[in-house]
């Protein structure tokens, strides 16, 4: 497997586009987005968890019963979230829309939004930039369509691999949006994600319940677990491989492309959490269980008093013990281990639960950089776990204070 | 039940003191709390559920297992948590330093330690410190003792009341320390509460982990359970009522005294939440029980996003609809309702789980007040719970960059 340039669009048999319709006033870049095969594809997608869902999810979950898609249009700027029926009208609308201007069905569109929850969407305004969008599709229209996607987003986050099934090329790609309301349960934030191989839906579905498990469910940004969280993948066989149809090796390099880039993506939206000014990366090993480590190593890098303490370089590890204390999970506090590193080295911090006499001042030299590992080994068994955050600022409680304005 | 002044220190037969021991350096005000019983009291506490438990907090546990106690002692600018086996062995030395000058056995000594994390008690200062601490003991002590126990606080919390059972005048009273590190899970930070009735140890243990459930277990500043959460409670029965040992009238009179003052100092914790500028009360109905109207209020209370939207004044009720929807309980989203108030009035800004059309200008001017009610119906039962909260601030930020310096 390789990396190379590009997102959505970088396999075969896919364009894409962005326009900015105007969805919410003030809005400088593209809002609304559209992500085309030019067949149809197998689909799946994980849709948040959170009982308040939004309308796009509702509908999404309804059309890929089928297993199948041939397009995404996704709208920034409002969540069309706690709606109502109108709400749901208007998901409809928006892949109904896109569908007739494509010539498919509505039931082959995926519809995803994000925004403020609890305001009207203007179908309207994504009627009149319909026309627009169709012509726009190209095959370098990625680009733009990982731009649409954004909210307090400061970077755009996208990866493409190439790997090869039986001779054939075969290649990956993705877009994800994602700054706050970052803790996903069991789906996250939004990323789409391409690919030209051909799968079954079955085993596609399975493959990315699996990926999002060890990338974006291991993420938090502040603990809200988002209601219009969607991670969906489109597998329109354009490479030309022989289906995967079953769990061989072919299956597991398919899942090792799929799960490098919902962790790439993961990651990226970590260091793109709001207000962040540090990428937290908790490696946490020693665990009994992958689950346990996992819900450990989310706990530390959800904690509000870890995450402060990390935008000040200080080297507090008595709050990371504390967060792994409630996460729910038995261990025995002695026999867990801490340390910190960075570019610019590491430092042991804790050991057998208690503290280990360390300088102070090389910690903060490793604390004040950009990306901070947290390294924590739980001394119960053999399990490993990563998990992304970022420190808590100024700046998230700025966003925050007034985002609707 | 009246409200009278005073905390620890207002029922009969109690005396207290604090000294400046010098436990943490730099700090001012007393660090070192001592309240007694004039005589052998019934006692219980709830400890924190965090697996990294403080020091303190086992060996109380071992000590109440005789339901029984003479005195708590208690010091701030060092938890003693994650100190290994010298931490316990000092704990154990804190209890018996104080049994010894106090002519009682250290297992009547309830013993609480507040601070930062692994670093090591110098118990030295604490002996050093005992003599004062004991000679210094008086009737009017509990307004030097609820200074002792604080330490991010930037106000003491203290409550007293007065009630009778059987034509006898009783008294209780607590205090509260807490300020970051607040979301107690089954125990809180720390709090402790005297009373003059004559109750049964069994009963007394009851009576206060009911109150806790209604009222520190619905409070959250930050989401992190602290390691050293305790609230202990002493009964002497100075008072001479008719000893408490069955669930009638003079019970229920006196869960009422108990469930008034927790509730008062969960509040008021809340109230003096770090870097907090406003006070967030939910007050929630409408749910199927009591416990899911509790899971529900407190989720909502403890949202970055929530409490950041409030720092910023934002009617944001759309994430409160979220907050609810990942709590873990079942409802139906077009059911909810929400309105906010304060001494500005009230405003309703959500009905069926839509917007409802609501003047910003006065939404804002209700939001810029210092205690916000959030006032949700959820429209599928009976219940309601009411939690408390803050909102997240620059200050919070800032108090937790840089804690341990």
């Amino acid at each position: 497997m390789k990396i190379i340039q590009g997102g959505v669009t970088a396999p075969s048999g896919y364009t894409a586009s962005a326009v900015l319709a105007g969805i919410k006033p003030g809005r400088t870049r593209p809002d609304l987005a559209l992500i085309v095969s030019d067949r149809q594809a197998a689909a799946a997608a994980c849709n948040t968890r959170n009982l308040v869902k939004g309308a796009p999810n509702q509908v999404t979950e309804e059309h890929l019963r089928s297993g199948r898609a041939r397009a995404v249009i996704c709208n920034a700027g409002n969540a069309n979230t706690c709606t109502g029926p109108e709400g749901l009208a208007h998901a409809r609308s928006m892949a109904a829309l896109a569908g007739a201007a494509l010539g498919f069905p509505a039931t082959e569109v995926i519809v995803a939004s994000t925004g403020v929850i609890g305001q009207k969407l203007d179908i309207a305004v994504v009627e009149r930039a319909i026309p627009a969008l169709v012509a726009g599709l190209s095959a370098s229209g990625g680009a733009q369509a990982r731009e649409a996607i954004l909210t307090t987003d400061t970077r755009a986050k996208e990866m493409a691999v190439e790997f090869q099934l039986g001779g054939k090329v075969c290649r990956m790609g993705g877009i994800a949006k994602g700054s706050g309301m970052i803790h996903p349960n069991m789906a996250t934030m939004l990323s789409f994600i391409t690919t030209d191989c051909a799968i079954e839906p079955a085993l596609l579905r399975e493959a990315l319940g699996s990926a999002v498990e060890a990338s974006f469910n291991c993420l938090s940004v502040d603990g809200d677990t988002s209601t219009n969280d969607m991670v969906a993948v489109m597998a329109n066989g354009a490479a030309g491989n022989a289906l995967i149809a079953a769990r061989g090796q072919d299956y597991l390099s398919f899942c090792s492309a799929l799960e490098e880039i919902c962790s790439y993506l993961a990651r990226e939206v970590a260091r793109d959490g709001e207000g962040a000014s540090r990428l937290l990366e908790c490696r946490l090993s020693g665990a009994r269980t992958v689950q346990e480590a996992r819900i450990l190593a989310r706990s530390v890098i959800s904690s509000s008093l870890v995450k402060a303490a990390f935008f000040g370089a200080d080297a507090n590890w008595g709050r990371i013990l504390c967060a792994l204390g409630y996460a729910g999970v038995a261990f025995d506090p002695l026999k867990v281990s801490v340390a910190f590193s960075s570019c610019a080295g590491r430092i042991a911090v804790c050991e057998a639960g208690g503290q280990l006499a360390f300088d102070e001042a090389k910690a903060k030299e490793i604390l004040e950089r950009q990306e901070i590992g947290i390294e924590i080994s739980m001394g119960e068994g053999e399990a490993e776990a990563t998990a992304w955050g970022c420190d808590l600022t100024y700046d998230y409680v700025k966003i925050n204070g007034d985002y609707r304005s």
